[in-house]
Protein backbone atom coordinates (compact mmCIF):
# COMPACT_ATOMS: atom_id res chain seq x y z
CA UNK A 1 0.00 0.00 0.00
CA UNK A 2 2.83 2.27 0.51
CA UNK A 3 5.69 3.46 -2.84
CA UNK A 4 8.38 4.54 -0.74
CA UNK A 5 12.65 4.97 -0.86
CA UNK A 6 13.81 6.22 -4.50
CA UNK A 7 10.75 8.26 -4.68
CA UNK A 8 9.32 9.12 -1.17
CA UNK A 9 9.81 9.58 2.17
CA UNK A 10 12.65 6.41 3.56
CA UNK A 11 10.54 6.65 7.06
CA UNK A 12 6.53 6.46 7.43
CA UNK A 13 5.40 7.60 10.87
CA UNK A 14 2.97 5.76 12.48
CA UNK A 15 1.04 7.67 15.15
CA UNK A 16 -1.18 5.73 18.19
CA UNK A 17 -3.48 8.65 19.26
CA UNK A 18 -4.86 6.37 21.97
CA UNK A 19 -7.13 3.70 22.36
CA UNK A 20 -7.42 1.72 19.31
CA UNK A 21 -6.61 4.55 16.83
CA UNK A 22 -3.31 4.80 15.10
CA UNK A 23 -2.62 6.65 11.99
CA UNK A 24 0.18 5.60 9.17
CA UNK A 25 0.95 5.59 5.78
CA UNK A 26 -2.33 3.30 4.99
CA UNK A 27 -5.20 5.92 5.92
CA UNK A 28 -3.09 8.47 4.76
CA UNK A 29 -2.68 7.51 1.49
CA UNK A 30 -5.97 6.77 1.19
CA UNK A 31 -7.78 9.87 2.62
CA UNK A 32 -5.11 11.52 0.24
CA UNK A 33 -5.68 9.30 -3.07
CA UNK A 34 -9.65 10.08 -2.08
CA UNK A 35 -8.91 13.52 -2.48
CA UNK A 36 -7.43 13.46 -5.87
CA UNK A 37 -10.14 11.27 -7.50
CA UNK A 38 -13.46 11.87 -5.23
CA UNK A 39 -14.03 8.25 -4.62
CA UNK A 40 -13.30 5.66 -2.03
CA UNK A 41 -13.59 3.14 -4.86
CA UNK A 42 -11.34 4.95 -6.93
CA UNK A 43 -8.92 5.31 -4.36
CA UNK A 44 -9.15 2.02 -3.46
CA UNK A 45 -8.62 0.06 -7.35
CA UNK A 46 -5.57 2.87 -7.34
CA UNK A 47 -4.05 1.41 -4.17
CA UNK A 48 -4.60 -2.01 -4.72
CA UNK A 49 -6.91 -2.34 -1.49
CA UNK A 50 -10.11 -4.40 -1.62
CA UNK A 51 -13.13 -1.30 -1.06
CA UNK A 52 -14.15 -3.30 1.91
CA UNK A 53 -10.86 -2.52 3.53
CA UNK A 54 -10.92 0.71 2.46
CA UNK A 55 -13.92 2.01 3.66
CA UNK A 56 -13.20 0.12 7.03
CA UNK A 57 -10.22 2.21 7.13
CA UNK A 58 -12.14 5.41 6.71
CA UNK A 59 -14.98 4.72 9.03
CA UNK A 60 -12.38 3.88 12.20
CA UNK A 61 -10.81 7.61 10.91
CA UNK A 62 -14.70 8.97 10.79
CA UNK A 63 -15.33 7.64 14.06
CA UNK A 64 -11.67 7.91 15.96
CA UNK A 65 -11.82 11.94 15.20
CA UNK A 66 -14.23 14.51 16.91
CA UNK A 67 -15.93 14.84 13.53
CA UNK A 68 -15.78 13.28 10.07
CA UNK A 69 -12.22 13.36 7.93
CA UNK A 70 -14.64 12.39 4.66
CA UNK A 71 -17.94 12.99 3.62
CA UNK A 72 -19.82 11.23 0.91
CA UNK A 73 -22.44 12.05 -1.38
CA UNK A 74 -25.88 10.15 -2.56
CA UNK A 75 -25.09 9.45 -6.46
CA UNK A 76 -26.79 10.52 -8.98
CA UNK A 77 -25.79 9.38 -12.73
CA UNK A 78 -22.23 9.30 -11.91
CA UNK A 79 -22.46 7.14 -8.87
CA UNK A 80 -21.92 8.84 -5.50
CA UNK A 81 -18.70 10.90 -4.68
CA UNK A 82 -16.57 11.50 -1.44
CA UNK A 83 -14.60 14.11 -0.50
CA UNK A 84 -12.07 15.30 2.10
CA UNK A 85 -13.69 17.88 5.08
CA UNK A 86 -11.60 20.77 6.11
CA UNK A 87 -10.35 17.81 9.18
CA UNK A 88 -9.27 15.29 6.67
CA UNK A 89 -7.45 18.10 4.42
CA UNK A 90 -6.01 19.92 7.65
CA UNK A 91 -4.91 15.84 9.09
CA UNK A 92 -3.21 14.65 5.74
CA UNK A 93 -1.33 18.22 5.81
CA UNK A 94 -0.25 17.41 9.56
CA UNK A 95 0.68 14.37 8.38
CA UNK A 96 3.05 15.44 5.53
CA UNK A 97 4.65 17.91 7.81
CA UNK A 98 5.26 15.71 10.40
CA UNK A 99 6.76 13.01 7.84
CA UNK A 100 8.68 16.04 6.58
CA UNK A 101 10.21 16.56 9.32
CA UNK A 102 11.49 13.07 10.71
CA UNK A 103 13.26 12.46 7.45
CA UNK A 104 15.07 15.54 7.76
CA UNK A 105 15.89 15.77 11.75
CA UNK A 106 16.34 12.07 12.03
CA UNK A 107 18.66 11.77 8.81
CA UNK A 108 21.80 10.69 10.84
CA UNK A 109 19.54 7.60 12.63
CA UNK A 110 18.09 6.32 9.47
CA UNK A 111 21.57 6.35 7.98
CA UNK A 112 22.91 4.48 10.91
CA UNK A 113 20.22 1.50 9.92
CA UNK A 114 20.62 2.05 6.29
CA UNK A 115 25.02 0.82 7.21
CA UNK A 116 23.41 -2.02 9.09
CA UNK A 117 21.73 -2.93 6.00
CA UNK A 118 24.48 -2.28 2.99
CA UNK A 119 27.13 -3.86 5.15
CA UNK A 120 27.63 -6.34 7.45
CA UNK A 121 31.22 -5.00 8.88
CA UNK A 122 29.37 -1.90 10.15
CA UNK A 123 28.10 -4.12 13.35
CA UNK A 124 30.56 -3.68 16.09
CA UNK A 125 31.51 -7.10 18.14
CA UNK A 126 29.20 -7.76 20.99
CA UNK A 127 29.49 -9.67 24.12
CA UNK A 128 27.79 -13.11 23.70
CA UNK A 129 24.18 -13.11 25.05
CA UNK A 130 22.96 -15.68 27.47
CA UNK A 131 20.41 -18.17 25.77
CA UNK B 1 1.04 -6.09 17.61
CA UNK B 2 2.21 -2.52 18.68
CA UNK B 3 1.70 -1.42 22.55
CA UNK B 4 1.73 2.35 22.18
CA UNK B 5 0.64 6.06 23.98
CA UNK B 6 0.50 6.11 27.58
CA UNK B 7 3.53 3.77 28.54
CA UNK B 8 5.57 3.87 24.86
CA UNK B 9 6.20 6.25 22.46
CA UNK B 10 3.27 7.79 20.07
CA UNK B 11 5.02 7.84 17.10
CA UNK B 12 6.90 4.83 15.84
CA UNK B 13 8.89 4.67 12.31
CA UNK B 14 8.34 2.40 9.45
CA UNK B 15 11.52 2.58 7.40
CA UNK B 16 11.47 1.57 3.62
CA UNK B 17 14.95 0.21 2.79
CA UNK B 18 14.80 -0.39 -0.77
CA UNK B 19 13.09 -3.13 -2.65
CA UNK B 20 10.34 -4.92 -0.91
CA UNK B 21 12.24 -4.41 2.43
CA UNK B 22 10.55 -2.62 5.61
CA UNK B 23 11.48 -2.55 8.97
CA UNK B 24 8.90 -1.08 11.27
CA UNK B 25 7.44 -1.53 14.54
CA UNK B 26 5.90 -5.14 14.34
CA UNK B 27 9.17 -6.61 13.22
CA UNK B 28 11.36 -4.77 16.09
CA UNK B 29 8.88 -5.98 18.61
CA UNK B 30 8.86 -9.29 17.59
CA UNK B 31 12.64 -9.49 17.37
CA UNK B 32 13.10 -7.56 20.68
CA UNK B 33 10.54 -10.32 22.43
CA UNK B 34 12.79 -13.20 21.16
CA UNK B 35 16.12 -11.33 22.51
CA UNK B 36 14.01 -11.93 25.85
CA UNK B 37 12.56 -14.70 25.33
CA UNK B 38 15.12 -16.91 23.38
CA UNK B 39 11.91 -18.10 21.60
CA UNK B 40 9.88 -17.33 18.74
CA UNK B 41 7.41 -19.30 19.53
CA UNK B 42 7.01 -17.86 22.92
CA UNK B 43 7.53 -14.00 21.29
CA UNK B 44 5.20 -15.03 19.09
CA UNK B 45 2.79 -15.88 21.67
CA UNK B 46 3.49 -12.95 23.74
CA UNK B 47 2.48 -10.42 21.02
CA UNK B 48 -0.43 -12.37 20.19
CA UNK B 49 1.08 -13.53 16.10
CA UNK B 50 0.77 -16.59 14.77
CA UNK B 51 3.77 -18.64 14.97
CA UNK B 52 4.16 -18.86 10.81
CA UNK B 53 3.26 -14.84 10.43
CA UNK B 54 6.60 -14.35 13.06
CA UNK B 55 8.82 -16.85 11.14
CA UNK B 56 7.93 -15.28 7.79
CA UNK B 57 8.53 -11.80 9.34
CA UNK B 58 11.75 -13.00 10.41
CA UNK B 59 13.03 -14.80 7.24
CA UNK B 60 12.16 -11.42 5.72
CA UNK B 61 14.33 -9.88 7.97
CA UNK B 62 17.86 -12.60 7.57
CA UNK B 63 17.29 -12.28 3.81
CA UNK B 64 16.55 -8.75 3.26
CA UNK B 65 20.18 -7.95 5.69
CA UNK B 66 23.44 -8.81 4.59
CA UNK B 67 23.38 -11.77 7.36
CA UNK B 68 21.12 -12.89 9.74
CA UNK B 69 19.24 -11.12 12.69
CA UNK B 70 18.31 -14.17 14.38
CA UNK B 71 20.27 -17.42 15.05
CA UNK B 72 18.25 -21.10 16.17
CA UNK B 73 19.74 -23.56 17.31
CA UNK B 74 18.79 -27.24 17.21
CA UNK B 75 16.63 -28.19 20.15
CA UNK B 76 17.81 -30.91 22.68
CA UNK B 77 15.21 -31.61 25.72
CA UNK B 78 13.96 -27.94 26.14
CA UNK B 79 13.52 -27.22 22.41
CA UNK B 80 15.70 -25.37 20.03
CA UNK B 81 16.62 -21.93 21.17
CA UNK B 82 16.62 -18.62 19.19
CA UNK B 83 18.39 -15.66 19.33
CA UNK B 84 19.73 -12.51 17.97
CA UNK B 85 22.93 -11.92 16.66
CA UNK B 86 24.80 -9.42 16.91
CA UNK B 87 23.12 -8.03 13.61
CA UNK B 88 20.09 -8.63 15.42
CA UNK B 89 20.57 -6.53 19.07
CA UNK B 90 22.45 -3.50 16.60
CA UNK B 91 19.41 -3.11 14.69
CA UNK B 92 16.80 -3.05 17.41
CA UNK B 93 18.84 -0.60 18.83
CA UNK B 94 19.52 1.97 16.12
CA UNK B 95 15.60 1.41 15.76
CA UNK B 96 14.91 2.29 19.41
CA UNK B 97 17.25 5.28 18.44
CA UNK B 98 15.77 6.54 15.61
CA UNK B 99 12.29 6.26 17.25
CA UNK B 100 13.48 8.23 20.31
CA UNK B 101 14.88 10.82 17.50
CA UNK B 102 11.79 11.27 16.24
CA UNK B 103 9.28 11.60 19.23
CA UNK B 104 12.03 14.43 20.99
CA UNK B 105 12.60 16.30 17.55
CA UNK B 106 8.96 16.26 16.20
CA UNK B 107 7.23 17.66 19.28
CA UNK B 108 5.56 19.95 17.75
CA UNK B 109 4.57 18.48 14.24
CA UNK B 110 2.98 15.68 17.26
CA UNK B 111 1.31 17.99 18.58
CA UNK B 112 -0.54 19.34 15.61
CA UNK B 113 -1.82 16.13 14.89
CA UNK B 114 -3.16 15.35 18.80
CA UNK B 115 -4.58 18.42 18.17
CA UNK B 116 -6.60 17.55 15.09
CA UNK B 117 -7.80 14.56 17.02
CA UNK B 118 -9.10 16.12 20.44
CA UNK B 119 -10.63 19.85 19.43
CA UNK B 120 -12.77 19.98 15.91
CA UNK B 121 -12.53 23.71 16.75
CA UNK B 122 -8.62 23.55 15.71
CA UNK B 123 -9.57 23.03 12.25
CA UNK B 124 -9.06 26.63 10.33
CA UNK B 125 -12.30 26.87 8.18
CA UNK B 126 -11.12 26.21 4.40
CA UNK B 127 -12.36 27.01 0.76
CA UNK B 128 -14.46 24.30 -0.32
CA UNK B 129 -12.84 21.94 -2.76
CA UNK B 130 -13.99 21.23 -6.38
CA UNK B 131 -15.56 17.66 -6.95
Amino acid sequence: MSSATAFGPLVRPRLYLGGELSLGPGKIDLLRKVGETGSISAAARALGVPYKRAWLLIDTLNRGFPSAVLETAAGGRAGGGARLTPLGEALVAAYDALETKLNVSAQSEIAAIMRLVESPVAVAPRSRRRR
